[in-house]
């Protein structure tokens, strides 16, 4: 029974430092644990400059194999530190967490698995677990709302410019020839989506009057209908102002993982369970 | 006199499956024909690309004859369920359907008639439809209508621009020389338009010092002038977020095809028959 | 006596029918004018295509000349029919009016003087007289008056986006070589509008890792600040939203050629005469 | 003790024309110091320009040594006329002051010093004094505000922003091959932000089918979170409106060099000082 109480008491202690950030301790783990998350992907940048990694490959391969380590030790500690691990190693963080651990592993049993190095950067949206440390969190709740306010109308908005680009790249498809690079359909609506965007690579570009012609119809069109995205996104900015804020904490749900609970919570909102 | 109301209930139950999305047969017979069109603009694009339609041109050709035969049953099916025919032949989306099913009976008599496969993209435009039954409709209407009350303050402003391409397109004709591509007014008007509106394809490009000074004085117009569609849109937004929405079903008058009836109408509102 | 007052009454005649627009006969002169502004811009431009020009080019002329003898009739209509000649002759429209008239004649006595021809482009920015026809003067006044209100603001902005465009071109010369295009200063700064605008050209395009990183700060530094011009812009569209619009018509003053009088009024807002 | 006073009040009198400009001295003093600024940016960008160093190499050069001498009067003068030098030799305005002044007299000891006269351009900022003289100051400190309060806002959105380049850029580097120009994961990177801001330079452009389908998804997403800034500043800026200014004058502390006192102020709000 006391050997189960110490157990226990070593466990939440593990969990307090490695999901929550309101201890001395938790803060210091988190900072390490992007600086390395950074280093990590800073590392796989390198690998992929060829002059880099003939220079310098078997530094580049230590210091791969020491991140591989610590992020090992990490995903362990991550299991065993929860109530139930299933639920960890099975969310979007867990399983980005795992991927981004093996790809040494598994370099010795498969050729080309150091492809899956390139899901580490996705490592780095921990950040946003620092950014609450120092009060980002607010600002970025309130976009977040905002966004998802907005979000039916951005859906239509953005269903509308892909349709108008279907339409306009099938007639440019029509109107310029192949030597001009509209040489099928599905190319033709890339051009169309590159000049509506107000991107414009150049690589393929209207030859012909009537095709200079559409295209600054597009261009002009895409030029003007960005107002529309923006007037949404504004007025719902403008509406998320006069919203007040929930104080919210960095703790983490032992038992399920939930995350933002109001600062003067003492049980979980999702499972009832003691924090 | 009874068989004409049995015909006639035939016909209206055909209606409403056709135009109607209100009940479960209407709401399948929607959603199936979406995923036609769409297929059939698949089918349009594959054609296009010509590796595609070199190894798989048999299949293509059968795809395409299954997706002309429904669209006939379903433009015969659309034209005998309606009160008044020739309305809903004359309106925009009958045209659209009409062009969207001949071309491959044309093809028969008419070299070059699959230049018509292009409309279908058109016919894209019968997802909004769709929307509707998720509730989308109302936020598209609200960008309707903040749109058309900018409409005017919108089209002062692109009338400007225009004007001001012509004068720059002009200025730039006359400084720069015919090698960087000015080759004639309408050609740097183009030019105009693209910075403008900041694509920037690079296919044509001032050379003179003083012809890069004046283009740096497009590119912060454009750049600045962005400013006002966006100003205009947002105002209108902010102002239709106010107004009360009127919940409207899909129901379409039999005898006018009018649409977006209040959900609690009894007549038409464009011709007062019975819904 | 009677004599001055029967050919004053012609000139009144005359200065209605070509400096106002609420008669019928006024309207038609205006819209006859526009026809041919635009008919004279689009000559202008056909001249300036090489192949156009080789086939059609006695047609040219001669629509050229007819344009020319309308336009001279017109300005000397204009000059005659107005109290205070030269005060036209010397305004903004009175020069462009002249200008665009007389390089048919000039090309006699002076080559190259086809180049004014050019000018002519401006003329259509007496389109917005007809606009006062069909009520898009008050929607084109709002956006006028909200535009004034935000000189100073974009002006500040210009100011600083201009001073940052110096310091980064600068920095770029140091970086890039001369291969990449950064030839000299002036050339890096516009290199640096280009990449601020987003207009993005690439004829010129950093090489080196360290001035591909600059770029980048450059772009989302451009990215970024588009919503400084247009916040202050839509700040001050929603401000003149509040303000009411006081009617004016095109009656435009015999004496002094002031325009923009209120519907009521009897004397001129500028100079006191009668209307 | 006499003596003391008359030196006091020569150096007070100096102080008044260098750093401040409510007095005629101080004005003229100002405008002719950044016209001086103006003419030594001017010939650090002609310098640039080989033909141009060419071809008039000894006017240049003439030049440069007038406006250095005048930059190292005017730097002196700054240090005797102020309470505590070493504050301002030390201070942003100090540093710029004095790299701007010695790259000539560098030039006689060290080869390659002449880059440091790229540093000129951020003499430039002393612009926004001059502004002060014409009342732009309230306008740019409203912007300043304005971008102040929106501060975090952007820095998580330019976070986020950066994080979906890395992720994006590696999927690109992964998709691409290095004919297109996808070399490697820091060039992919570089491309990604190059297309997500819509610069579009098309050095770097996606040659494969799926590389194509992704870089339109890029492009969309660009296309479209620039309303977020956008947004953002313009919901701050409205609330600034209605925020009162304060009136200041060009006033400048002697003892700290504080700027920006009330009009009223008889004492400097930082030290105490009187001013």
């Amino acid at each position: 029974m006391r050997e189960h109480k110490i157990h226990s008491g070593w466990k939440n202690k593990l969990h307090e430092i490695i999901y929550e950030a309101d201890t001395p301790l938790g803060k210091i783990f988190d900072i390490a644990l992007v600086a390395l998350i950074v280093l990590s992907v800073i590392l796989v940048m390198l690998e992929s400059v060829k002059e880099v990694d003939r220079s310098y490959h078997q530094i580049l391969l230590t210091l791969e194999w020491i991140v591989t380590i610590f992020f090992t030790f990490e995903y362990i500690a991550r299991l065993i530190s929860i109530k139930k691990p299933w639920k960890y190693a099975l969310s979007f963080y867990g399983i980005i967490d795992l991927i981004s651990t093996i790809p040494l592993y598994l370099s010795y049993i498969l050729a080309g698995s150091q492809v899956l190095l390139a899901v580490r950067a996705f490592r780095l949206l921990r950040i946003f677990r620092i950014l609450k440390l120092v009060k980002f969190l607010g600002e970025a709740s309130q976009l977040k709302a905002a966004l998802r306010a907005s979000r039916t109308k951005i859906a239509v908005f953005i269903y509308v410019v892909l349709i108008l680009s279907v339409i306009m790249g099938t007639i440019m498809y029509l109107i310029e020839s192949n030597e001009a690079g509209f040489t099928s359909i599905p190319r033709s609506i890339y051009w169309t989506i590159v000049t509506l965007t107000t991107v414009g690579y150049g690589d393929i570009a209207p030859q012909t009057t009537l095709g200079q012609f559409l295209a600054t119809v597009v261009m002009v069109l895409g030029y003007g209908i960005i107002a529309v995205p923006t007037g949404i996104v504004t007025v719902e900015f403008s509406k998320q102002k006069g919203k007040s804020l929930i104080h919210t904490n960095t703790q983490c749900c032992k038992s399920c993982s939930a995350e933002g609970h109001r600062d003067d919570a003492s049980h979980c909102y999702n499972c009832g369970e003691p924090l």
